[in-house]
């Protein structure tokens, strides 16, 4: 077994769960020998999974050598097991291995395209959570005509008391301006009207904590749905519920306009060469509707980085960049500074705040 | 003050607030004329509104003699009026006039571009809630590549109960049945996942009723987001909450499509030269994606539909149609078959149904 653990000692580390998503080290090798040409030569990474597949395909890329580690691992979380078997017999796998990479300061941030369900949970047992934070939040990246919202939570928490929402607020401000080098993020909670009296109590509640919190962020109040894809707001709030229907939603309307679209444009002779002749604009359309690469667990001790399962090579790549630049970041620090302000300001507005906190 | 109620009694009549919408007049008219050369001749309608504006329009249009009556209401509901206020003051407005129309029993439905939340509140209040229903619900029709999927709620009952969640389930399939002519609706519940125990207390509970109640209805279970506009279903049932955030962040998708490919397809000669030639196509294409035009509310003794503020006078003319093929279902006795289940059906599912039924 190979390994060069004394590389890792003067490097940024991303440790790499070389097994998972729908293609595995076919994906993950080509993606990892993209980054390394364009990362900082300080940046190194730790692949986790099975050697005798690893080692000849990573051998293949020149630029490799002294920067990628490949760390033995016996076992691979199937994509369809449960968080509680993968709990039960995940020991030594791939992915339990490149989270525990992170906990045992090895690492900077793990990144894996692995089962969602098992990630969270392997990362919640291994790292924990931050500050007095529940559970993961999942965020998201949406494209707008002017860039990107950061959207959450996307389905890590089914049931959200103004409490959680608030944690949300204050993890995807920190989130957004590590990941997108904003000063000063604006932030909204999602609704069905912008009135103060429009909701339910967990999100009128949610509302007036932030309000009155004292925080450090730039709070706008409620926003709607289509106001996600609109670029108005950096940073939209809401339950997991509603967050992981809403982008499920969206993304079975990209689907569907694309389908849609083809369809037109096929639909005659004039239509069909009026597709060809707009072909490369086309393409640079769907590449901007193309849904996000990278979706972090934040509220960890410690960074994780969830990839799609169907990501391709070109997605995992730019899955490490986000993981470079985010374990660069202090962001880390900056929720906790956050977080520590919202006890005193969930029992600053009075007997209603008792209610939506527990 | 012109009046031929006499026309009224061997016809099916269709109410109109003329002046209702961002639009009024200027876009009812025209659409009530091209209603007209559609309908079968026993369709009649009867307009309110300001007499001396209405009547000059209606009489260049040759086939409304006889089938078009004017009655005339010396107020107008404002579009940014709170549902309270149009309470205090609706009386004698046009909007009020039209949905009293339906409970004097002289119309079979009535229509309304005007203000949504008046339109709901001055409903409930003229038509009563039907059975034991206790919130009226606001459902769409979603495109999809197959046709069209039943949405609802959409925005009208904010916190939703697992009782709430199946009366929609109830409302959405015999209004599906009616608007679209399909023997046997398939129904499902929008959840985070398609296992039996994701999502939240009230959806769970919600599906066991469903279930095990008895009911004529053709459930399949959980669907996601992205299965609101794949057709795979046609029913799909969700609380006001999220409905109202997934309708309007897909409405969001919409836009922001459309204006991504206006540029994507005029970002070079070629691209240009390429959106010319498939024009037609992409209108074609355009007219799909448009927000469907009427959105009945559900529940009431009677029969409301809601036209989108901004709607054409050919939008305004495709929701006559669907409010002239809605009274002549018998969609409001299927509802009410259904529900005579619903007690019952609550509580033979056990102590848990107590939980989710208040």
């Amino acid at each position: 077994m190979r390994d060069d653990s004394a590389a890792l000692t003067q490097s940024l580390v991303i440790s790499i769960d070389a097994m998972g998503g729908d293609h595995g080290p076919s994906v993950v090798i080509p993606a990892v020998a993209r980054a390394l040409a364009e990362a900082p030569t300080q940046v190194c990474f730790l692949l986790h999974g099975d050697e005798a597949l690893l080692a000849p395909r990573v051998a293949q890329h020149a630029g490799a050598a002294g920067r990628v580690i490949i760390r033995h691992a016996e076992k691979v979380i199937g994509m369809d097991e449960k968080p509680a078997q993968a709990l039960r017999r995940g020991k030594g796998s791939s992915m339990w291995n490149a989270v525990e990479s992170v906990r045992a300061g090895e690492a900077a941030a793990a990144v894996s395209a692995g089962n969602t369900g098992a990630l969270m949970a392997i990362s919640k047992l291994i790292l924990r959570m931050s500050a007095d934070l529940e559970r993961p939040a999942l965020v998201v990246g949406v494209p707008t005509p002017r860039g990107t919202t950061t959207f959450l939570d996307v389905g890590a928490n089914v049931d959200c008391d103004a409490e959680r929402l608030v944690e949300f607020a204050i993890m995807g401000e920190a989130y957004h301006r590590a990941a997108y080098g904003k000063a000063r993020p604006t932030v909204a909670l999602l609704n069905v009207g912008s009135e103060e009296m429009k909701g339910h109590q967990e999100v009128r509640e949610a509302n007036r904590v932030l309000r009155e919190g004292g925080f450090e962020l730039d709070y706008r109040g409620f926003v709607e749905g289509d106001d996600i894809t609109r670029g108005g707001i950096d940073v939209v709030v809401t339950d997991g519920f509603t967050g992981n229907v809403a982008l499920k939603a969206m993304e079975g309307v990209g689907r569907f306009v694309v389908g849609e679209l083809r369809g037109a444009l096929s639909s005659g002779p004039l239509a069909l060469a009026g597709a060809l002749l707009a072909r490369s604009a086309l393409g640079r359309f769907r590449e901007k509707m193309n849904p996000p690469p990278a979706a972090p667990l934040l509220g960890l001790n410690g960074l994780v980085l969830k990839v799609h399962g169907g990501a391709t090579g070109r997605d995992f790549a730019q899955a490490l960049r986000v993981a470079v630049d985010l374990a660069q970041s202090g962001f880390a620090g900056e929720i906790e500074r956050n977080m520590r302000r919202l006890p005193a300001a969930l029992a600053e507005t009075g007997p209603t705040a008792a209610d939506g906190a527990h």
